[in-house]
C-alpha cells in the first residue's frame, strides 16, 4: 500500500546533519554487538542473523529470555542485563516489539540499532507513525536508527555481518576496494555477488526504509572511511537532496569516487518507487547536473555500476596529460569492437606516434597491425612479451590516458600481474575487457584482486567510465586514489 | 600489412550463389573427415585438431605420411589413398603445403576443405594471390573451401569439432538451440563460451578470410538446417552485401530469427577492419536499413548477442496483440530499473485492466504492489504460488506481449520449469533477468536449458530484444519460432 510522502518523509526532510563517520563509528565499527531476538532455529530470522554474526571479532551478545546459552556463548534476557553498552544492537524481532526495545537501548546507551522487521512506512498509515515515533527516539537519544524494513548491513574490514541476508563472502579483501551503499537490500545482495567473482567489496551499507540513517550518510561515513577506495551508490530517492550533495561532496574532497546509479530515471520507474520506498525521486533540475556537479558518475545501467566503482577504485589519481584511448589487442575483431564502443562514447582514438609506432612494428608480426588499435594477434597470446611490449609502448605514448585490452579468450593469471605492474608505473587507466560469456576464471579473479588493472565484461561499460575520466573536470580529477 | 582491397574481394565479389544447406552438407554434416597433418604431438596444430575430431562419430582418417596410425585409427600416406571420399577434410599443414593438397583433394572428390593457415590475404601481396589460386581451385572443383586463416567450424548436433581451437562443450543440446556466426575466430571462440553457462549453441561456425565460404553462406546453411532454432551473427564486412541479404532473407522466410553484431560501425572501427580480414564493411546506405529490411535485430552491443539470440529462439511465433510489457518483481529495486530500461527502449508498461489488478490484489501481501511493475515482495520468494499467481494474471492480461521478471537473488531452479510452461501456455514472451554479479548458478543454467523462458543479465539487452519484438514489422513476426 502507498502510504503519503508526508508521513514518509517528515522525518528526512528536516536539517539533520550528515552523519559521517564520527556518527556512525559504533554501528559500523563496533566493538560490542548485541543480538535481539537470537534464536537456535537456523530458518529463523534471529538464528540466520546470529550465524552471520558468528565470525564477528568483538564481543556477541545473544540476548533472548528463553535461552541461556546460544552458539556456545552466553544468552541475556535484555540488552539491559548485558555487562556492557554494546556499540551495536540488531533488533530481530516482530514489529510490534521493536518500538520498546528501540526505547530499552536508546535509555541504556546503545551506539546504533538495526531494524530488520517490516510493517513499517511501507506498509500503512499506522505503520508510518510508528517509524516516526523511532525517528523521535533517535533524535532524542542520538542512538542511530538502521532500517525498519532492512536487510542489514556489512563491514567486512570490522568483521561485521549485521544482517539476515546471506552476503557472499568472496575472496579475501585485497587491492582496490569498493564500498556499496544500496538503498534496496534485494539490490545489495546482488550487486554484493560481485565479490564471489573476486571483488573485493568492503561494505555493504542497506538502508531499507531510512528512517534516521540514508544513503548520504553512509556515502558520508565511506567518505571518511579508510577501509575502502571507491563507493558504489544505487538508490531511489533521498528525503532531502542537498544532504546527499554534501555527503558526494566529502567524498570528492576526500579523493574518494563515487559511482552512482539512480534508480527511477523514468516516469514508469518513478512512479514504481513512489510504491517502494516512498523517498521523493526527483530534485530541481534534475539528478544528472547535482551528481556532476558533487562529482559522482553516473552509470548507465546497473549492470555497470560495480565494474565502474572497481574502474574508480584503480584508476590513477592524476588525469594523464593525453586524452586519447589505445586498445591492444591479439584479436582483430575484438579491437574493431573496442573502437567501436570508443566511438559510441565520443573518445579519441589517436594513431601512435613516430616512436610508438616504431617499437609496435617491431614487436608485432607481419600480419598484425602497428597501430591504434594495436592487433598484436593471436601469436601474443604464446609470446606475452611480445603483448607486453606493445603495452608499454602505448602507455609511454603522451597522447593516451588509458588502455584498453580487450580480450576474447582466456589468458594466464599471471600476465595480469605484469600489467598491473605496468599501469602503476606509467600512472595511467589499464582495463582488461573480458570478451566472454564465460565470465568467471582465474584470470578474472586475479585482475579483480591487482590493485591497478580494472576488469570489465563489457566494452560500453568500459569506454563510459574512461569517457568520465579523461573529460572530468579538475575537482573530479583530483578526486581519485588517494596517494599510498 | 594491409593488401589492396582489389586482391582481397576480388573473389567475393563476383556473383555467386549463396551456398546454402545442400552446398554446404558435406562440410557440415560429413559421414567420413579425414585430418591433413594429424599429429602425435597433442600441442601441436595437427595434435590439437585431431584430438577435437576424436569424438565424431563418422569416419575419422588421419592423414600423415610418416605414421602408421595415430589415436588408435590407421594413418593414411595421403588422402588418394583413403579408401572412399572424406566429405571434410582439414588441411592442419603450413602455408606452403595447403595449394597442392587443395587440387589433390578437389581432384579426388571431396566435398569440403578447412584452411587453417595463414599467410594469405591478411599478410601481403603474394599471400592474396595465393589465396585467390585456392578459389579458383574451389570455383572449378565445386569443393568448397572455409578460410583460410581460421579456427574452423563446430556442428554439436553431428558431433563434428573441425578446429584447432576447443569450443566449449557445454551441456547437452535441449530447449531452444543457437547456431553461431562469427566471421573472427578469436570472437566466435569467446562468444561460444555462453555454452558454459548453459546456452545450447548448436554451431560455431568461423571463416577467417572468407575466401570461398562467407557468413552469408553459414547464414544461408542454418536458415535451412533444422537444428537450430535461431542464428547469432557477428561480421566485419562482406564481398557482396546483397549475398547476405539474400540469406537473411531465407531465414526470415524459413522462421529463424537472426539477431547480429555488425563490427565496424564507426569510422576508427572501419579502419581497423581494413587492417584485419580487408572484407567492405560499408554498404549504399548503411547496414542498419539493410539489415532490417532483412527481418534481421541489430544489437546494440556485442555483449547483447548471445542471450538475444537465445531469446529470439524462444520467443513465440505468433506476436501477441497487445505491445505493453508486464514486469514481476520479488524486490522494489529491481522492478524500479526494469521500468527505467523499458522507458529508455520506448516500449509501454500500461497498468493491469480490471480483473488483472483483482487477482494481483489477491496474491500480492499488503506491502506488495498489486500493479504494473508487481512487487510480490520478498515472500514470493518463499511462496512461488503467489509469484506464479501474478505471473499468471499479468500473462492473461491482453495488453501485455512480454512478462519480464528480474530477480536479484538465487531462486530455486524447479520454479523456472512452472514459468517455461507458462510461458508456453499463454503463447507469449518471458524473460528471466537475472540481476546478479554472479552469473552461473544452477537455475540460470536451467532456464538457458528450457525451450519459453528466455535468460538475460541485463535489462536493457532485454528491453531492447522486446522493443524489437513488438515493433517487429509483419514479415519478422512471421519469421519466429516455427510451430511444434
Amino acid at each position: 500500500m502507498m502510504t503519503s510522502p508526508e508521513n514518509n518523509d517528515a522525518a528526512a526532510t528536516d536539517a539533520r546533519p550528515v552523519h559521517g563517520r564520527a556518527a556512525l563509528r559504533r554501528m559500523l565499527e563496533p566493538v560490542s554487538v548485541a543480538l535481539v531476538g537470537a534464536s537456535p532455529n537456523a530458518a529463523s530470522l534471529g538464528g540466520r542473523t546470529l550465524a552471520n554474526l558468528s565470525t564477528f571479532p568483538g564481543r556477541l551478545y545473544p540476548v533472548n529470555g528463553r535461552h541461556a546459552e546460544l552458539a556456545g556463548r552466553r544468552c541475556y534476557p535484555a540488552v539491559s542485563d548485558l555487562p556492557e553498552r554494546p556499540d551495536c544492537v540488531v533488533l530481530a524481532v516482530p514489529q510490534e516489539a521493536v518500538e520498546a526495545l528501540a526505547t530499552e537501548c536508546a535509555e541504556f546507551g546503545v551506539g546504533a540499532i538495526v531494524v530488520l522487521a517490516s510493517g513499517y512506512a511501507e506498509v500503512d498509515e499506522a505503520g508510518a507513525q510508528a517509524q516516526q515515533r523511532l525517528v523521535t527516539i533517535a533524535r532524542r537519544s542520538g542512538m542511530r536508527v538502521v532500517g525498519p524494513n532492512c536487510v542489514g548491513v556489512a563491514h567486512r574490514g570490522a568483521g561485521l555481518l549485521a544482517a539476515f541476508a546471506e552476503f557472499p563472502p568472496g575472496p579475501a579483501i585485497v587491492g582496490a576496494r569498493v564500498g556499496l551503499v544500496a538503498q534496496s537490500g534485494a539490490l545489495g545482495l546482488g550487486l554484493s555477488q560481485a565479490a564471489e567473482g573476486g571483488m573485493s567489496i568492503s561494505h555493504v551499507l542497506t538502508c531499507g526504509n531510512s528512517c534516521d540513517i540514508d544513503v548520504a550518510d553512509y556515502v558520508a561515513y565511506l567518505a571518511e572511511a579508510e577501509t575502502c577506495d571507491s563507493i558504489a551508490l544505487a538508490f531511489e530517492g533521498v528525503g532531502d537532496a542537498d544532504r546527499l550533495s554534501r555527503a558526494l561532496a566529502l567524498a570528492a574532497s576526500n579523493g574518494k569516487p563515487v559511482a552512482v546509479c539512480k534508480l527511477g530515471t523514468s516516469e514508469a520507474g518513478r512512479a514504481a518507487a513512489r510504491w517502494h520506498t516512498n523517498t521523493a525521486t526527483d530534485v530541481p533540475g534534475g539528478w544528472t547536473p547535482l551528481l556532476a556537479a558533487a562529482g559522482a558518475m553516473p552509470v548507465q545501467n546497473i549492470e555497470a555500476l560495480m565494474e565502474t566503482a572497481a574502474f574508480l577504485a584503480k584508476a590513477p589519481r592524476r588525469r594523464a596529460a593525453g586524452r586519447g584511448v589505445a586498445v591492444l589487442s591479439g584479436s582483430g575483431g575484438t579491437a574493431i569492437l573496442a573502437m567501436d564502443a570508443a566511438a559510441r562514447h565520443a573518445l579519441a582514438t589517436p594513431q601512435p606516434g613516430a616512436a610508438t609506432a616504431a617499437r609496435l612494428a617491431a614487436a608485432v608480426p607481419a600480419f598484425g597491425s602497428p597501430r591504434n588499435p594495436c592487433d598484436a594477434t593471436a601469436q601474443a597470446t604464446r609470446n606475452p612479451e611480445s603483448l607486453l611490449e606493445c603495452a608499454d609502448a602505448l602507455l609511454a605514448d603522451p597522447q593516451y590516458a588509458a588502455l584498453v585490452i580487450p580480450w576474447g579468450r582466456s589468458q594466464p593469471a599471471r600476465l595480469m600481474d605484469d600489467i598491473d605492474a605496468m599501469a602503476a608505473r606509467h600512472g595511467k587507466a589499464v582495463c582488461v575487457v573480458w570478451m566472454s560469456q564465460r565470465l568467471e576464471s582465474a584470470t578474472t579473479e586475479k585482475a579483480q584482486q591487482l590493485p591497478h588493472v580494472a576488469l570489465f565484461h563489457s566494452l560500453d561499460h568500459c569506454m563510459a567510465a574512461l569517457a568520465h575520466l579523461v573529460s572530468s573536470p579538475p575537482p573530479l580529477a583530483q578526486g581519485l586514489r588517494p596517494a599510498e
